[in-house]
């Protein structure tokens, strides 16, 4: 069975077959957060350090770490937001950067092992990306597009995580340890986008036999009540067979999407994680919101 | 491509394969709902009508129509739910009974082309059934249990399905008029009912080329926060080919799950249901609940 298992220096996390599925909380991203960006630019990590507590509370397994700021130093600030996350929570983390020195900051500082967040199929980015992952002794996101763009032919995108794949087990890398993205297309736009991803993250674990994660609320992207999409998505992912995602854990509509996704595949033994989460607490009187948000325990 | 055609004097509906999932509402049943049942009983079916309003303005396709109260006249009065139903709604309906003459007499005053809900693969009931389903024309749920029970091993429910679909030809009903429900346990009790029926479903879709249903909300019998349960095996249940259900559309949250899985699976062509659903009408300083709660036009 594939297993990517990552760690801080207090818990380890597998993503993989079999297992829970491994919800990445995506918030600590300053992209299009503006007071957050003006924050971490200025060394403010309150709120970074906040919404990694929140995350985690909401039942994140993982935290994304990103520092991609116009006109910032990435590498010290996404190296201190990677300190200062792994000051108040104990999961695990994906570093994610598009500069290598950024990721290079933020592995070196790093307390445990990583998900490097990502590679292309790019033949030139796998040659800066897979070096480092490797010297770290790391795991890393492979998303399924190369110098020729996004493929619409999903075998297409098969391919290229197959390269991805090949290239990381010329540098030592496992196939366990590449974490292939399938890339989602906003249905709005392209009708059949479901049923691709559908297929090929089918391909990818039975074929290639490697985890998969996406960026899953692209998937809505230009329709009505998001959300509505999202929580939907992720079920039908999760059958088909993807095992993380980087996704918003404070929609506890989503979350509950995703635990019940576990219980109906079997791989919440007992259905204690749900039972845990959602019982109602015998009230002394009191409010039953603490019972339905109490934090998952992995 | 397999097509369960359905109707009333006014209105189609196609449970099929690339087809928008057919929601069938479950309310109008006295089983567990006691003033219903009372009123029903000495002849007052206010009640049966607001259900059979509410819940097509809530979202179903179809409506199932059951009036099995204890020590009543089950034909006399199924029959005349029928008629109100239809005097106050325009969806197909489902008539739903254990009675043989209960079935006749359901049928006997429907104006359309009904499903009939249901047989078993146990040899006597097909006997009893399927004369009355060819006799009206109709379509008819098979439930994939027989004389042994329900057995625990999806390939044999599949065996009894498929002798339904046979048995049926033999009376000259098309597969493609029966309607198969692959049976779902409660996942509390049996950890892999999801997958059993996910696999199931497929293989009933691929293999005997059928509709399916379900009691979708059989699966989380015992959990605690049922809903979210069920709002997660929809949509993965129809990724996996489930054509319809018998759910009570009078939760949102289910409705919007089911709409979502539509668009995922891209039979909801250009989103345009959802849209037209969900959409937020451009407002007048008044409230926006109107467009999220707006009547599917099917």
């Amino acid at each position: 069975m594939t297993a990517t298992i990552l760690s801080s220096a207090k818990q380890e996390v597998t993503i993989g077959f079999e297992q829970p599925f491994v919800m990445i909380g995506e918030r600590i991203n300053p992209t299009s957060r503006k007071i957050l960006a003006a924050e971490m630019k200025v060394g403010d990590y309150s709120r970074v350090e906040a919404d990694a507590i929140a995350q985690v509370s909401a039942g994140a397994q993982m935290l994304d770490v990103n520092a991609g700021i116009p006109l910032a130093d990435e590498p010290a600030i996404l190296a201190e937001a990677i300190r200062r996350v792994q000051s108040v929570v104990d999961v695990p983390l994906c570093i994610d950067s598009s500069i290598i020195e950024a990721l290079e900051s933020g592995l070196a500082v790093y307390q445990g092992r990583a998900l490097v967040n990502s590679t292309t199929g790019e033949t030139e980015v796998l040659e800066r990306v897979l070096p480092l992952v490797k010297k770290y002794e790391a795991a890393v996101v492979g998303i399924s597009n190369d110098e020729t763009g996004i493929n619409q032919n999903p075998n297409e995108r098969f391919n290229v995580a197959k390269k991805i794949v090949e290239h990381a087990a010329d540098y030592g890398i496992k196939p366990q340890d590449v974490v292939v993205d399938p890339l989602i297309m906003p249905i709005g736009v392209v009708s059949q986008a479901g049923n691709q991803v559908f297929d090929l993250v089918r391909k990818l674990r039975s074929e290639l036999k490697v985890n998969t994660t996406c960026g899953a609320s692209n998937v809505s992207f230009g329709l009505p009540q998001r959300n509505g999409i999202n929580n939907a998505f992720l079920p039908m992912s999760i059958v088909a067979g993807m095992t993380s995602a980087i996704v918003n854990p404070l929609h506890p509509e989503l979350v509950q999407a995703i635990r019940a996704a576990d219980v109906l595949t079997g791989v919440d033994d007992g259905c204690s994680s749900w039972i845990l989460n959602y019982k109602k607490p015998v009230a002394e009187g009191g409010s039953t919101r603490e019972g339905r948000h109490r934090r998952r325990r992995t």
